[in-house]
């Protein structure tokens, strides 16, 4: 796949910025469980995903972690280029949850002609109004929903995105990404296999009744 | 106040668009209690505040608050203009805390200018920023903070936006800014009560102990 056609608002780029772009982008893979992005240390830049799939997440002092997102093929990572902005003034980390392939416009090629561009203003402005969409979706799962709603969502996404009923997770990685403690999961999980949503073996989760889920999951 | 003086990044913009802002802008008084935004139905336009203080905040389907910032003199509220950004989706209350003086400019001027300026695109995209960033300082106070610390930050963030130690609360209202129930609240500032960091009478809270509230808050 060529960059150009992941590139936002190509065409409506003047033809120095696309050579300006076209001589900076570097192509780049990122093995399973990389990190892309450690907080405000890190400034790879504006990350354009051909195919895989990062994670958005933050961590607390004590090394809690909850996830904010996840993008996927064609997905666009602006928060990797963070440093452009003065005002994201938050530390959030960026790691590969699958082997990917990405293009990387450095941070100084993307605020450089964000600064000129209105399209590439605009966009940008879309784009994080996006991932502002997903973060606030979070806060109403944190603040309204029960653990085992959310834990039913959680499970029904994974199986989405992994294509299959069987999940290898361990109770410590669901824990990571909803952002409670291990044993309240180990519990909720205890109760889903008795109820006879899920089936539990060593560090896999089998759905077994997605309708049960789907209907607990949308309550 | 002129609203040249509050509208960002005024000098540069070109003539034209200085002009078609100012014959659009209008002056209003919101009363303490009015709506201005309320979720995606509505779309008053950029909101300049000259004076006044405005609360941001979600609603839950059972009438749960919890509030997600602040705006006070010579802040900008974007969310009003949300219908500019087709990206934002998520639905959120914007009212007047005390009786505000604002500038609006309405929606199709803002996403008009927007649009041909890359200086206001780019000023739109800090602000949202800035939004992003108090928002996710919400996330982890909900997620890695107890009550109790929130409590405490909360009546110390009051008592210096009131200028005063006696602060004119009911524990319902407590509740809503915090996203908890209202026995929560009133269980935790008994308990401040009697550990002497604050005094209770109907419907106010004084602080008593600022620098023991203070060290739990930053606890």
């Amino acid at each position: 796949m060529d960059f150009q056609q992941l590139f936002p608002i190509w065409n409506q780029l003047t033809l120095s910025q696309q050579e300006l772009i076209s001589a900076s982008v570097i192509s780049r893979t990122l093995g399973k469980g990389a990190v892309l992005h450690n907080g405000s240390m890190d400034c790879a830049g504006l990350v354009m995903i051909q195919s895989g799939q990062l994670r958005a997440y933050i961590l607390s002092e004590d090394g809690r972690e909850i996830t904010l997102y996840r993008l996927l093929d064609r997905d666009i990572c602006l928060f990797s280029a963070s440093c452009v902005m003065r005002s994201v003034q938050f530390e959030i980390m960026i790691s590969a949850e699958k082997e990917s392939e990405v293009f990387i416009l450095p941070p100084h090629i993307f605020k450089k002609i964000m600064e000129e561009s209105a399209p590439l203003a605009n966009y940008t402005n879309e784009l994080m109004a996006t991932r502002f969409t997903e973060v606030m979706w979070l806060i109403e799962q944190i603040m309204w929903k029960s653990v085992d709603k959310r834990l039913a969502g959680f499970l029904l996404e994974e199986s989405a995105l992994e294509g299959s009923d069987i999940l290898k997770l361990t109770h410590e990685m669901i824990a990571n990404h909803l952002g409670t403690a291990r044993e309240v999961i180990t519990r909720m999980l205890r109760y889903f296999q008795t109820e006879g949503y899920v089936k539990l073996t060593r560090g896999t989760v089998e759905i077994v009744d997605r309708s049960q889920m789907e209907a607990l999951a949308e309550d």
